[in-house]
């Protein structure tokens, strides 16, 4: 039995969401928690990667129950939180068919990111936001992120991995990039078919660079589907892993 | 030159406002940013305490500025953020005439307290709302507000200090009590010419005891203008310190 666990976490004590050894992340508490309650190894496959400090609320893994445990799969919410730190809650829980896959079959996500521009920085958003006290022209953010929408080869948003070779497809599409106005600044929003490594963090510095009168539009604008140009047309700012949050993971 | 600050603090790593021998309190955290840049014994005096753990978008206190120490008050804002951990932060700071007092001076009080109904609580609300996951009938809510609104002996509303006298004056004028919802669940508010000791919450718990059908809206009313009854009369129960934020002091 095959069951897909939604998750939210506030992403500040973890070291991102993989695994890594002698490391606190949210992979690592999920299937410490599972293997508690199942005295059996049980581990979680996310939808994907987010980085030191980001957050969720609507992170997606999938694992297989261990035979002997089956139960009513909304009761695994409170077996799981339980055992985790309140920092990470298991929202819900539903069975999925035994070829479901968190990352595989993710068909798009969306990415939230907050840009606080009060001129002191709430108590309350340390670690939740960029805090951009200085000019940021709405009107110029959204141009800027009005370039994203559509299919795109996103290589100058892309940090490296180490795995990259000449066959990397860095082609995404990007369906949707707001702005909104909220309480005490911006709430972008990024929806798309996938992300490569830091790229939301990568599209959303762009574009603040952009808002900020530091980067031409038309600079900007080039930063897309241009290859032959680089390794010299790089998105010149990464926006911190804080303003982050992974808000939906979408399956057909 | 008296100063008036407008302080925002997340309350969760802090015993409260109110500065304690050997404690960890937001008082004392300012005290000890203004004596280190003032270099001699500078002291604030607030509005009033708020309870361990209890949060403030504008909590507000005075001080004097030493003699050669005189700048424009709005250079105190960075001067004091800088020695001040990011879990308090001043807003502004803005001279008051001399006469001014956080405490005497203040003419009303604005407190919000947030229910958070969702089954799982957020991750990001740990410490920041009461968490009501079961039945919560916001109609019978807000009628219990209602019978708060106006003047009233609110003694079945208040903790014991101890230095309690026959003189004591437990009448109070509540001139906004209003349900707001929000996403996640509901935010209450509360406007005041003042509140007695943990009042906010012991209304907040009263209100919800009768949403949750634990107490009937009479028995509620019966709470108010009553103290013949006491003291067996007492609000029967005290709303979590986490969910409750000062966010406005005003001033003539």
């Amino acid at each position: 039995m095959r069951l897909k666990l939604t998750i939210a976490y506030d992403g500040r004590p973890y070291y991102g969401w993989a695994t890594q050894p002698n490391s606190q992340t949210i992979e690592d508490k999920l299937n410490e928690a599972l293997t508690t309650i199942a005295k059996q190894d049980v581990k979680v496959q996310g939808s994907g990667r987010t980085d030191t400090g980001v957050h969720a609320d609507g992170q997606i893994a999938h694992f297989d129950c261990p035979v002997g445990l089956e139960m009513n799969p909304h009761n695994w919410v409170p077996a799981l939180n339980t055992k985790l730190p309140k920092t990470i809650r298991v929202i819900d829980c539903v069975e999925v068919p035994a070829d479901f896959h968190a990352r595989f079959s993710a068909t798009s996500k969306t990415y939230s990111y907050f840009l606080a521009t009060t001129p002191v920085l709430h108590p309350m958003l340390n670690g939740r936001a960029w805090h951009l006290p200085r000019l940021l022209d709405p009107a110029t953010l959204e141009q800027a992120l009005q370039h994203y929408i559509g299919t795109h080869d996103f290589r100058a948003f892309a940090a490296l991995r180490g795995n990259e070779t000449a066959k990397t497809n860095y082609t995404r599409t990007i369906t949707e990039a707001t702005l909104t106005p909220v309480d005490g600044g911006y709430l972008i929003s990024f929806t798309g078919d996938g992300f490569l490594y830091k790229m939301v963090r990568l599209l959303t510095g762009a574009a603040v660079q952009a808002a900020q009168g530091r980067l031409r539009l038309d600079d900007h604008l080039s930063l897309l589907d241009q290859p032959a140009k680089l390794p010299n047309g790089k998105s010149p700012f990464c926006a911190p892993g804080g303003g982050l949050t992974l808000t939906l993971v979408k399956y057909d």
